[in-house]
């Protein structure tokens, strides 16, 4: 029986740091006077005037070399079916033909400067990712992607958590929504290499999903046409007993994303 | 210059109480011997056996005699771009033209038993509204919902906070379907006067949404055919010059909600 490592191995998917993803267009400079010091000592900008110490850059590569903590292992909150499944899809990873993809609570965990200089000021909490802004385990979307070594079929395997409510009893129709994003975006990007993102998602909820399900998004990219990916997505129970939902999805390919202009405090 | 209330004047919105939203078909019973007392003294079963003792019957308006927090008012994690838009549509109510909805963190907020009986056994955290289910201010979303007097229209101002980050520096796609689906919903719930869920959903992602924007989605039912609502939203920022997303969604009338099963602890 295969043991759930500690330290994920053999995870090099198409983009090997999840940072790479986050920020493509990165330009590291050293952190402005007065601003509190990152672990790094070093701070970003995107878009911006070019560094004028280029001997401070740092490559979006180098922050690699910390890694912040994956959580698409098993922890306290997920249930024995959930548990059950993993192992299962686990198992497949052995002879190399499907990969597990660590997940982070958000990308930029250790460098607190960066998110302040992209997105401005930040007053209230930092940054985190959607489907991992929830502290509580078992809460909200617990989830664990893997992806074929053809770089054309994902999967995710998810647990809806009872702080994903809308209708009472079941899941809300845009936690679907993001389960199903998040796994097409898994294929899109494992196909285009670089960063990906959504222009149109179609979907057709078939089946209410009650919280706590344990269910399996299974998405293929369909075609790729330059810099468009078209995509399609099925959400079942881990049997294939209940289909969910379907979805058609279109991503598209990003160089070089632009910085979102700073909020209005 | 109209004062935000502190409690919520003129919510009279077609559904009057949350809770009859959340469980039309409820019928309350007495707790069963053991379990946890809770502070109306009652549970509550869904489709089982009919209550042997009807004097302690509860209808589902009576749940309305408590009120939870209303979350759908300013707060010290709103901006003050989102203020400013809360006011200016707030007064929009003072002619009874508009009306706001308030907004719950859960429909059984103080029924913990009823939660229990319906979706099993809570041995993690209890149930939580997907777009409440985070206590930081700010971090999340931030919304008020306004429903036009014709019960054809809904507008949500929206603030997305920086806990529902996707690509570094935007809101995750999921996050951007939650608005839009929670909009149309409240569009398709005034229509409906009984409960929805959603069939389709198709969005198409036009610019991307910088976290800490304020944005208002904008729906509206474009036709009602049989238990069929069709709605389409626009989300765009708040003078109207950016539009970030379009969809059209189909929602149907469901008067009463099988519960679901009991999740596999």
């Amino acid at each position: 029986m295969i043991q759930i490592p500690n330290v994920p191995d053999g995870d090099n998917i198409p983009q090997l740091c999840h940072q790479t993803l986050v920020v493509p267009t990165a330009v590291l400079v050293p952190a402005p006077h007065g601003a509190t010091a990152a672990p790094h000592g070093i701070a970003m900008t995107i878009g911006g005037v070019p560094p004028p110490r280029p001997h401070c850059c740092v490559s979006p590569q180098a922050l690699c070399s910390v890694s912040p903590q994956d959580l698409a292992v098993p922890n306290a909150g997920w249930s024995v079916a959930m548990r059950e499944q993993f192992q299962h899809l686990l198992r497949r990873t052995a002879d190399g033909s499907w990969r597990r993809i660590p997940s982070y609570r958000r990308g930029l965990d250790y460098l607190p400067e960066v998110v302040q200089m992209v997105v401005g000021p930040v007053t209230g909490p930092g940054p985190r990712h959607f489907l991992r802004n929830l502290d509580a385990e078992g809460a909200g979307f617990e989830y664990a992607i893997f992806l074929h070594s053809s770089g054309h079929h994902a999967q995710c395997l998810c647990q809806l958590g009872p702080y994903l409510e809308g209708h009472h009893g079941f899941a809300h129709g845009g936690a679907i929504a993001t389960l199903i994003d998040t796994t097409v975006g898994a294929c899109a990007l494992a196909v285009a290499k670089t960063s990906v993102m959504t222009a149109k998602l179609n979907i057709s909820y078939l089946v209410p999903m009650p919280v706590g399900a344990v269910v399996v998004a299974d998405s293929r990219m369909e075609r790729h046409e330059g810099r468009k990916i078209f995509l399609s997505c099925r959400v079942h129970d881990t049997k294939g007993d209940t289909l969910y939902a379907e979805a058609t999805a279109l991503f598209i390919q990003v160089e070089n994303t632009k910085p979102p202009p700073a909020a209005r405090p």
